[in-house]
């Protein structure tokens, strides 16, 4: 008997059909692929899920694994509550979904878990992508666990603790010394050149890693026990998450598993990287290539991320917006989240709560909104140096 | 109404008995002491914790916490199969504790949150600890959360993403040119001059790190459906998990949740500091003090644990016993992990896998036995440089 419910793919762009069950890239027309479930199907109720494992894998008929789970133990990562720094930044009901808790430390885990053990049951043996670093290390972890080869380029910026990650599980590991543009390229390169032995495993060139971040949705309206927030706040480098989640609601809605508005997306970039939030500020459908890319919160640094008019559909569809932060604000909220909750959340996550504090302060936001903001990974990825007196064991310590 | 059944502290050592609702470190006599419940007094039963929420709280009767919980979203970490590097081992059903997968990304965090929630409770406002890196990480953590002010001295070669988590949490941190023992007389030194002002949070100085510790027992039970494997492998350098998984084993024997004879109980330490292995092999009760402790799994770097007696206890009464494990097997063992399974563990964590390969060469693991081991933290927290080639933009990537 199949776990999933998976009936096929469709391009959202040009509304062409694929099927599901051999291996699949982008549509001949360019776009992104979706894995369509049928939903009409399915007669679990919320009250269903309760008592199942506790990981991502509890909601399998909405996800496309029909057989072997690849897993980890990943998903059902905490919703927080950030009390204090909720209040100090105007919204004290604020919930951080942290997903630092997570095999690889990052949300990659999701996408990876899925991806890898549906690329498994389709008969891939070795798969090459690009990386900024946290994905490389997810699909190298999960392909180890799989028996898959796998093989990735990063730029030579990504952080360091991928590199350790990705090369201990035993992936080839290239580095490039330009950004994920020019890595991405170089691998499209080796897998045409590879005659078919590589699966292209780029960010939504694959159809189901999308699939694995959209258990963020399903679990943020699980743990508020099936209600939507008001606004999920998500880091959008290609932003594969927000898409994710933007699908999980529209799942949820037609199985009826949730009623009502759907919470408002709000995608946050960096001042030094917002191709998104340029977009949208523009009324556009699409956005443009932004030139030099650069931020603290590397895992941004996308200039044109494929799926961009997805991203934009999203927000423009629930009343969302798009909101981009100086990386200055983003080192300061890192270290104030840290000092008023105990939690060490990466850039990207400490950016959404910038962005939280900015949307208060013009309005957008009200005090009583219940909001979401998503941590996409453990701060402890990317350590910097700090500074501590040192001392022998002969002397005294000060007070 | 309390969460917690908590009746009194006692000594293991000498028999006092202490009021549990006022602060307490050691015992008169010196030992640590123990948390002790109204056992008989809880009619919860196994099947009615399942539905609880998915952190160690679930099983809050036997926690001292009586109000107020510091939580980061701590436990329910995954025991996941270990098939593939299990079968390599000679234990095809291995499994594995993963304490990667929670805040901070070492078990310290289960002794964190009882510690600190219990101390702020009982009206600390501050407190000082040594610490080998992790326990210091967790404690600034919790503290942060809490509201606490941290003052921590930990040695100049623990690890460096330790410095990092514990300073950005806003603790105090002191660097120490020595190791755990100087740093711990340096804050005792410290304490004692504050004037009360600062509570000794040191390893079984204080009596519920403990508690928050065994909770990992209580979790593998359960998620063995209520059963007990025939080993728990554990490794040891305070020791605070193995006396902490003894006793909640223990505690659910005369709980009645389990029943049948106990699971073995194995501490694993490093050929470089192996104190209660030397201690164990003589069938003494106490460990001698170690010279010159060395060895790259350093949360195993305890010259001689304060609970020693307690750990030797544990592994006697349970037929258990202890392994000295070289760090060259460790961080061979460390990579075949990722290599086979995805699971990038930390030093002390592939050091039990390397004992499981020991053990199963001397015969005293079987084939058919079902063995658990603990990994106690993320391998992420201890990068090491690994090489990888370069290219630029233009270059063609080799297959």
């Amino acid at each position: 008997m199949s776990l999933s419910h998976l009936s096929h793919l469709d391009c959202p762009r040009c509304g062409r059909q694929y099927d599901a069950d051999v291996i699949n890239n982008l549509c001949e027309c360019g776009s992104p692929l979706l894995a369509r479930y049928d939903l009409a199907s399915i007669t679990t109720r919320p009250g269903d899920i309760a008592a199942r494992p506790h990981t991502m894998w509890r909601y399998h008929e909405v996800l496309p694994v029909r057989e072997r789970v690849i897993s980890l133990g990943e998903g059902m990562t905490p919703l927080l509550p950030l009390q204090r720094l909720g209040l100090e930044l105007g919204v004290p009901g604020l919930l951080m979904k942290d997903d630092g808790l997570i095999p690889t430390g990052s949300f990659k885990a999701r996408g990876a878990a899925v991806g890898v053990s549906r690329a498994a049951e389709l008969g891939v043996s070795a798969f090459a992508m690009p990386s900024n670093g946290n994905a490389a290390s997810a699909w190298a972890a999960y392909g180890a666990r799989a028996g898959l080869r796998s093989v990735v380029a990063m730029p030579v910026d990504a952080p360091s603790i991928t590199r350790t990650e990705t090369v201990i599980s035993g992936a080839q590991l290239y580095l490039v010394r330009g950004h994920i543009g020019d890595a991405g390229r170089m691998i499209a390169d080796l897998i045409a050149r590879s005659g078919g032995a590589l699966f292209d495993a780029s960010t939504l060139k694959e159809p189901y890693r999308i699939e694995g971040k959209k258990t963020m949705g399903y679990e943020i309206i699980e743990q508020l026990g099936w209600r939507c927030p008001d606004v999920i706040v998500y880091p959008t480098g290609g932003g594969v998450g927000l898409i994710g989640i933007y699908k999980a609601l529209q799942e949820m809605q037609e199985l009826g598993w949730i009623s009502g508005p759907l919470p408002r997306l709000v995608a946050v970039q960096s001042s030094g990287c917002a191709p998104i939030v340029q977009a949208f500020e523009a009324g556009k459908r699409t956005a443009e290539q932004w030139p030099d890319p650069r931020t603290v919160a590397f895992g941004l640094t996308v200039p044109k991320p494929l799926g961009d008019f997805l991203i934009l559909d999203a927000l423009y569809a629930t009343k969302g917006t798009a909101v981009a932060v100086d990386d200055t604000d983003t080192v300061a909220t890192q270290a104030r989240c840290a000092q008023l909750e105990g939690a060490f959340v990466c850039p990207e996550g400490a950016a959404t709560l910038a962005a939280v504090r900015k949307l208060r302060e013009s309005g957008w936001l009200a005090e009583n909104h219940r909001v979401v903001v998503l941590n996409t990974g453990a701060g402890m990825k990317y350590p910097f140096e700090v500074s501590a007196p040192a001392f022998d064991p002969a002397d005294t310590l000060p007070g």
